[in-house]
């Protein structure tokens, strides 16, 4: 039981950061853990597809009509920059399919353990899996070759329909007092997750000490954002 | 039983027609039969985010990728539409949800109906459902005031992602010999129920023999296209 625990959760860490306003960006040399630009491309469209399905379920299973409307803004959002990823490995001769099938096992795992046990847990997990992965492989776009990270990184940086997503989230905190520890507590479990599957897009040489000198100021960052993100909605990261 | 029977399928004639060009317009006085603009933008703005949600919900049960692309672009253009039928309730100061509401329990019935007992048959119901009631929605478009009418048939009448459904859908009926005949039953199925939504859109007079006369070259094309539809998958309509 030890081992599986220690085996899910190799050396993510936590600190509970709260800082209010965007940190210093860290120079950290991206090229020593960067994956080929095809994995890259194809894990993040992947997660882009999977963004797109989990939103539009929930946008289907909300039953108010502006709710269904904001989210399922969001899952078009998701949707684009899916199609703009699939666009770049078309253009540098690369097939969609074949760059993107080596993440299925791993990104349909994932998918399923995002599920919350009702639309706004699982709404919750779109946003913040969703900002945590799109910050990452932002950060990491820095290390792709030619043009094709400042194309993918804005790709990435564009509209995402969060500001939708928090409202309806603001919405629902406020109509049922119960759910801000729900979500809170569902927001803590979905970031240790969300960091594995980030961690799986590195190259990392195999020696723990290295590798955590180099990922840690990364992770530390998503961290910062991700508390940024909860703290919109009133919740303790 | 034959009162249920009836009850369900008012006056839907299907004519066996199979042309294999576009038929000529036919002239209808669209004013007699006309919904008014609010509740007509409400219904097509809900019926495009209900296609949106089965044909996102398809996407997400394809396992092979390329489908999953093909099948997420339409529910793309599906978004897009509701969108741009949302933006000109609110160019009209209409609340868009209010719009909508009044057709949430007939729409939500209609998706119901629609769920085929694997994906491929409920890809098909989104072939055809939305391509039927995208062709009757462009043709009562004409009979909205000002500009609103030519703005909405331009919108109902753009990009689809059909081709990309069709591709999926044959390469599905290639590999699998039986599902020619079961999506060609499925097919037939799905054109009365989509008919009573279309015909549920329109001010009728209560005089089935005078709202016949009107509806009926209405109807008569729609089947034609639809049937087009159905020979471009090698089925029967």
């Amino acid at each position: 039981m030890s081992t599986w625990f220690t085996r899910r959760r190799p050396a993510v860490e936590l600190p509970r950061l709260t800082p209010r306003r965007p940190v210093a960006t860290v120079r950290v040399d991206l090229h020593e853990v960067m994956p080929e630009p095809v994995p890259y491309l194809g894990q993040a469209a992947y997660l882009q597809l999977e963004q797109f399905e989990t939103l539009s379920r929930v946008a289907a299973e909300a039953a108010d009509l502006r709710a269904k409307s904001l989210i399922s803004a969001a899952a078009g959002h998701a949707l684009s920059k899916h199609q703009g990823i699939v666009a770049e490995l078309r253009r540098r001769g690369d097939d969609p399919a074949e760059a993107m099938k080596p993440f299925a096992d791993e990104i349909e795992g994932f998918s399923v353990l995002i599920v919350g046990s009702d639309w706004r847990e699982t709404l919750l997990s779109a946003l913040v899996t969703g900002g945590l992965l799109d910050d990452f492989f932002i950060r990491l776009a820095a290390g792709l070759p030619g043009d094709v990270g400042p194309r993918i990184a804005h790709l990435l940086g564009s509209e995402s329909g969060q500001e939708g997503v928090l409202e309806v989230l603001r919405g629902e905190i406020a109509a049922d007092p119960q759910l801000a520890s729900r979500l809170a507590m569902w927001g803590r479990r979905l970031v240790g997750d969300t960091l594995l599957v980030a961690r799986s897009a590195l190259h990392l040489s195999g020696n723990r000490a290295t590798d955590e000198e180099r990922i840690e100021p990364i992770f530390t960052e998503l961290i910062a954002a991700h508390t940024r993100r909860m703290d919109a909605l009133g919740l303790t990261a």
